[in-house]
């Protein structure tokens, strides 16, 4: 998707260098974050200088066929063995990362580990990875578009390009249906605690020049009673058997809130984030965070200096749940890259790959 | 309510002074804020030294006996008209800061003008206002307590003891089921943009030694979803006629929330916010603020200094509506300090001070 105005993705490779679009950075500056090494492509998943499944995974698949590229032959396999061991041992719980390292050493054990055709045939894995996720995204947006008739769509948390590859998942509609000339506003939560939408998702839709308003969570429900919201999606973390959606912590009271005015709740998400072998969303396990992500805040002050301010009474205990899980009975349908299906077993077993 | 183990109120007389609890300073540290003469008070009232309905009212009515305590006898009445004016154009539209007038007015009338008459009357009637405000919150607590059987108890904003002279009116049966011996645990929505629950709500149960945690507003589904709330109370800016309720922002989305899961949501408030002259909440006019409450965020820095950062992306727009109206099919009950009363026409009705 485009930033002031030319076209970007979150990582792509330079020679033998992992690129990353700095997401530590942004939404208050623009920054490349070159990743001269494996050590140091490791060391950006791990400090978040890249985030979302889709992009994170990506930028495991890119790190494999560095590593591929900078090793020496004498000394090939072991090299490789121990890049993966790195890369893998960074963000533990992401499945994505997993996909994208064993899709690349799928190529070199192919090569039977020589090095020379091994070395092409990983960096030609890792960009099929990459434009795979784009492409899934893609046509995520080509299939939810058309149920974006006009008029208001609200979101939630930030599922947009800069959690994957490109397009994104919850805004790939969205910016589907703009570049097709539908006439949207897009109405954003600022997802609190961590604030992805006041600050990716905002930052995103600007950049594409989407029209878009920032609101507080708590304010949805009466901008749906005023008639401003004809639609609502969001992305997912998983998706169980019988289509029941784990997301940002929000989303479920998000759900609730369209129910109750009658706008229809989508869920986008490519079908890898469905988990067949969970058969409801009871069952999915929800992580709580840290308390002082409700109780201080960091951002820029007016000069530009990063700081961080208490936002609660001192000594209040907070809870923080990061996820939380909505209904099948409250989604509408889910837009996956083979197409929109029902929040079902059937509907969720007819995308589901195995 | 008790502040460092002691008991306040936010407003009192000291002599000719009227003693305010900063509430600007508030929750960062405990001040008493002195106005020795009325451009003081007004002045107070203005930056939002004090703030809420109740304690605004009664600031007013301290104001104009000090007014009147300060006042020569051969200018009394020149000085209590100038006082008065003075005292109305800091909120304009604070209801009860015209209730507070007019009552020492009276005072001050039914004396002739006599001055030393009118000071002992205008001291008695202002006092006797914020020992009303008191009471009422008091009967509050009293007549909501037993609604509370323990367990959970989930609140939006503030509308505790600092926004009225003492008890407060939400928080006023929690505190009452507290000290009777009910064991509540009571989940406290942040309530963004301007965080009163994070500031003035916990800081309020902190020092009454109410068990509390702090959650962010999108949150509060997923707590009530495992069962950790079994009742809901908030205050209310407006009652109209038929039982609709208009409150902070969030407000509309924790009774669908509530309703959703079977939580019953109760609304208390002194029969004096009831406007009898509005037939529904679709009628109250709701006030959109700086979008700059969104964007940004103000608080003290880890070494005390307060500092503003930056929240959101630069550049987005926000949209800010301060308050909502729930609608009385979503209310359990209203609490006043002349009982509980459905939230319809009758219930109501059998309440209203005409």
């Amino acid at each position: 998707m485009n930033l002031d105005g030319r076209p970007w993705r979150t990582v792509w490779a330079d020679g033998s260098a992992v690129c990353l679009l700095d997401q530590n950075a942004l939404p208050f500056s623009v920054a490349v974050h070159p990743c001269p090494t494996v050590a140091h492509t490791a060391d950006a998943i791990r400090t978040m200088v890249v985030r979302g499944a889709g992009a994170i995974g990506a930028t495991a698949a890119y790190g494999l066929a560095q590593a591929a590229l900078l090793a020496p032959d004498s000394t090939f396999a072991a090299n490789i063995a121990a890049a993966s061991a790195l890369l893998a041992a960074t963000r533990p719980t992401a499945q994505n990362l997993f996909a994208g390292l064993a899709v690349v050493q799928a190529a070199i054990t192919a090569e039977g580990d020589h090095p020379g055709r091994a070395r092409q045939a990983a960096v030609a894995a890792a960009r099929a990875f990459a434009d795979d996720d784009a492409a899934c995204c893609e046509a995520i947006g080509r299939h939810g578009a058309p149920l974006l008739t006009g008029g208001g769509v609200a979101t939630h948390c930030n599922a947009g390009w800069l959690a994957f590859v490109d397009w994104g998942s919850a805004l790939a509609p969205i910016y589907a249906a703009h570049r097709g000339g539908t006439r949207l506003h897009v109405w954003v939560d600022e997802t609190r605690p961590r604030g992805q939408g006041a600050r990716l998702t905002a930052f995103e839709l600007g950049q594409e020049g989407v029209p878009h308003s920032l609101i507080v969570d708590g304010s949805l429900a009466a901008w749906m009673k005023r008639g401003e919201v004809q639609a609502m999606i969001v992305g997912s973390d998983r998706i169980a058997a019988n289509g029941d959606v784990a997301n940002k912590i929000g989303t479920y009271a998000a759900a609730l809130v369209a129910h109750a005015h009658g706008v229809p709740f989508y869920v986008a998400a490519p079908t890898t984030t469905i988990d067949p072998d969970v058969a409801h969303g009871d069952l999915i396990p929800i992580e709580e965070r840290s308390e002082e992500e409700v109780t201080w805040i960091t951002g820029p002050t007016e000069d530009g200096t990063l700081t961080r301010v208490r936002w609660a009474s001192p000594g209040v205990r907070a809870r923080n749940l990061a996820f939380d899980v909505t209904p099948a009975h409250l989604v509408a349908g889910i837009i996956t890259e083979r197409g929109v299906v029902s929040a079902s077993v059937e509907g969720i077993a007819s995308v589901t790959r195995r």
